[in-house]
């Protein structure tokens, strides 16, 4: 016997959002912040996520506006800047990942640092007002972070901070929100991962469920 | 001053393995079976996870024969074939993701479901003897089910199933694990996604950590 299923892709997007609405602690959350915290939710599988995110003040506004002015999307990996879905895009927006770009290597060789972080050397002449999404490296977001304290870098809109794991994940997000370069979100703790990026940075491009 | 921390990338995932082996229960699996579970669990960031992985008997060692034989590898999305690294593919394996064929939305249509799933009536001519990596899309894993109930529909070699959600994600892994039309690997729940589904088909691919 043929398994039977919902096949209708906005019911199956309605009824998993009316579930972590009923399930999910969203209490935290502005009008602007709680949809963009439902699709990471929805993204995670899991309603816990809800305690661990947290957005700077006008994170959602600011970095909206930025897509809206036709701001490009900076991935640190492919699994990010593939998952945008580009039909949110308020401006057709150009979303760029940098990590196979063929100097890489030899840089962070350079550098002495990941091709992750090293990578990030390719986004400066798109890097300012542009929304950054970090999804996976730790290293990715402490470079940026050590990036930014030069004062002539150029300076992000606004930057989402969810690299995921067990080394360096928890402090390169801690210092994030600490030095907060920019309007910011995180999710703190181990969690994470590109899957959660992509839902914040499909939230923030379209204000559409 | 500029934040200090862990840049070499090997060094990261030894740390990495050591404290999700030193946190999570790994005792239910066997030496195959280990390293595959180490590295979803590292995806995921969460040692909770190890509770519901699930490998079905030959699981890992008839995935890796196929791997290594040249079979192809079939991913519902491109977040999961980008995030393959090729590198660890032992034959140079093709990754294929139908999503994005440009027959899907008309078939999708005709087929009444959705494209994640109508984009697998694309792998009929690859699935014979493939490795099948579902992360994303309840739907694909549903419709690959009953594509297989057919007993002429090509037998893939073996079937990484972890779906991510709400809305039937845990019934459709639990479908696969009670049909299991050919060795399996699931994420039981509502946990799971692209970033474990690529973790699992890049352990498979090779043993060295």
């Amino acid at each position: 016997m043929p398994h039977v299923y919902e096949t209708d892709g906005a019911a199956i997007y309605r009824q998993s959002f009316a579930t972590i609405r009923a399930e999910a602690d969203l209490a935290r959350f502005d009008a602007l912040e709680e949809p963009v915290a439902v699709r990471m939710i929805h993204a995670a599988g899991l309603v816990e996520l809800a305690r661990d995110i947290h957005f700077s003040p006008g994170f959602v506004e600011t970095a909206r506006a930025a897509l809206e002015d036709g701001a490009p999307i900076l991935c640190d990996t492919r699994m990010v800047s593939e998952g945008v879905t580009r039909k949110r895009l308020p401006a057709e927006n150009a979303v760029i990942c940098t990590l196979g770009d063929e100097r890489v290597p030899a840089l962070a060789q350079e550098l002495n640092t990941t091709r992750s972080a090293a990578a990030l050397e390719m986004w400066r002449p798109r890097l300012k007002g542009a929304v950054v999404a970090i999804g996976n490296a730790p290293t990715a977001l402490f470079h940026l972070l050590n990036m930014l304290e030069d004062p002539a870098c150029p300076r992000p809109a606004a930057i989402i901070g969810c690299p995921v794991g067990f080394v360096g994940a928890v402090e390169s997000k801690d210092a994030l929100w600490t030095d907060r370069p920019a309007p910011c979100c995180i999710v703190r703790g181990r969690l994470g991962g590109s899957a959660i990026t992509v839902a914040a940075v499909n939230a923030i491009a379209s204000a559409a469920e």
